[in-house]
């Protein structure tokens, strides 16, 4: 098990590493421990690439996350950011920037808990750089996908008279975070909680889009629905209307406040990394209604007018305004 | 020109770098604005992928170092490890973790520095991730590079009887990042500075030895003669031994305590970046004697006892023990 002496050197904590390292990735030739990862690409297949940080008092808190949690989630933001581009992640470079407080056991949890998802995924962590130093904890993880050739699938690709799709819930991680802070400790099976603390990246369905060629444009839901959406919006050169009846949000007893709260949850809040996807009309009776358990909802409708509009059950129309985290601006 | 306007949000932060793109690289299909960057892989091609931390406080010093200096060290410590790959650098993810301290200036001229390395490799700088936050200053630079199929160079194929060799002087960076200390200022022509603010990944060499299949194993220099080549030794089951006289170090006047210093830089200083490589008795006649422009030196050989020792000009011999830095055990 998990061991207090801390590791001596950088050359002990990257044998730690390749001792430990996920079994058989397919295509990677040499892993941890010389100059570079090397892996093979398959002939017709591109690659994707993305990268993600997180840092501690900006992404994670020590205090309300585990070391386990934190790695987990830093690994799905990135495999979610592959999922949105219809690909399947292989490999996984992490930077970890260590802070002196952190002991032996804190850094093989968070690695415990990158390897629980990458596993899952068939993702290799192929080690990447580690640093101990007097400043705060911050991951960066890289992730390296494979896609068929021309297959991806972009956020560019919107036409008006598309439908909008989301597969799965909206606003849970959101209300979890709530959770979390309020310390709702009996509620730890809640739902919500598991949604933010084991976000679940899309991967099979961005993967399943793509190989059919249903998505005319997708992106992952992780700074919210007004600001992803907007961003979808932006690069289709397109605007949207949403049907607040169809949002998928949490349910919860009869509680007027919570329930208002838990729609601005789904339309604003963070982190769900559901695949936001758009879809030709002629392609529409082709998307299942769901995939792997998870409820694919059509939410909208995408038009010219560059802007998103909410379209209330009384015929009311409400402009919406990106709210998402911007880790630029508000920090 | 630059300007002194902050950056309002992130996605400002974001059209300004496409507007500031590279320009074509070769196989990017998509390079900033969606959720992962998109690139063909020539068939017959394998990939390598690398990442590296430049840290405030660990790798750089705001006071020492001029933000186009940092942002230029950055992606040389990353082109590097492709180098000793053999491989040819392709694309950059950078995430940027950044001190609210620093000004969009500061932030433009970062950026000035990695292209300005970037754009002499035909790498292309895909954007990745930028966060503000309250610590300090940190760049993780991932850089992924194409090696035909079979031929990276790996530390692990040195063989007793090989010959050792290094291109290019070694202890320059660290007698530059002395004399930066000493705020040398007049000196700033001098070749120790340039070479340690502007270090040259040796790429156009690696590619040649992987391509004519020349070197038996490859490491880059970046933690000091003694660590690299100790780590080349370790990943092959090997030894090495040095020859003093051989070993290219900067050229002093008649001083006898800096020839001295000169030499222990050679030995044990860092960020070289000078690719240290093996070759087999039988293809040395083949190895150059320079290569665009650098030296080429045969500095020892390997023998299979699992140590190293260099030999001095009076025949003794003296057991050397790898000094370089280690970022995770001295911090």
């Amino acid at each position: 098990m998990v061991s207090e002496r801390p590791f001596q050197s950088e050359e002990e904590f990257v044998r730690w590493l390749q001792k430990r390292a996920v079994g058989r990735v397919q295509g990677l030739r040499l892993g941890i421990g010389d100059d570079a990862a090397l892996a093979r690409v398959p002939s017709g297949r591109e690659i994707v690439m993305t990268t993600d940080l997180s840092i501690e008092g900006v992404h994670f808190s020590t205090r309300l996350y585990t070391p386990e949690t934190i790695g987990y989630r830093a690994i799905a933001r990135s495999l979610s950011d592959i999922a949105a581009m219809g690909a399947v992640p292989k490999y996984a470079l992490v930077a970890l920037a260590l802070s002196k407080r952190a002991s032996r056991r804190w850094v093989e949890s968070l690695y415990e808990g990158m390897w629980r998802l990458a596993r899952r995924y068939r993702v290799g962590i192929l080690g990447g750089d580690t640093a101990r130093y007097s400043g705060k904890t911050l991951l960066d993880v890289a992730v390296i996908g494979e896609v068929a050739r021309g297959k991806a699938l972009l956020r560019s690709g919107a036409k008006p008279g598309d439908r909008l799709f989301v597969a799965g819930t909206l606003g849970l991680s959101a209300w979890g975070l709530e959770l979390l802070k309020a310390r709702a400790r009996k509620g730890m099976a809640h739902e919500a909680l598991r949604a933010h603390l084991y976000p679940e990246p899309q991967c099979g369905l961005g993967r399943y889009l793509a190989k059919e060629g249903l998505a005319s444009a997708a992106i992952d839901v992780s700074d919210g629905l007004s600001t992803d959406l907007h961003r979808l919006c932006e690069a289709s050169g397109v605007g949207a209307r949403l049907w607040e009846s169809r949002i998928p949000r949490p349910q919860a007893s009869a509680n007027g406040r919570l329930q208002a709260r838990l729609l601005q949850f789904a339309l604003h809040g963070g982190e769900d990394y559901r695949l936001l996807f758009t879809s030709s009309a002629a392609k529409v009776r082709r998307i299942p209604s769901s995939f792997q358990g998870i409820r694919i909802h059509q939410i909208g409708e995408v038009f010219a007018p560059r802007k998103i509009v909410l379209m209330h059950e009384d015929g009311a129309e409400q402009l919406i305004i990106p709210q998402g985290y911007d880790h630029f601006r508000k920090s």
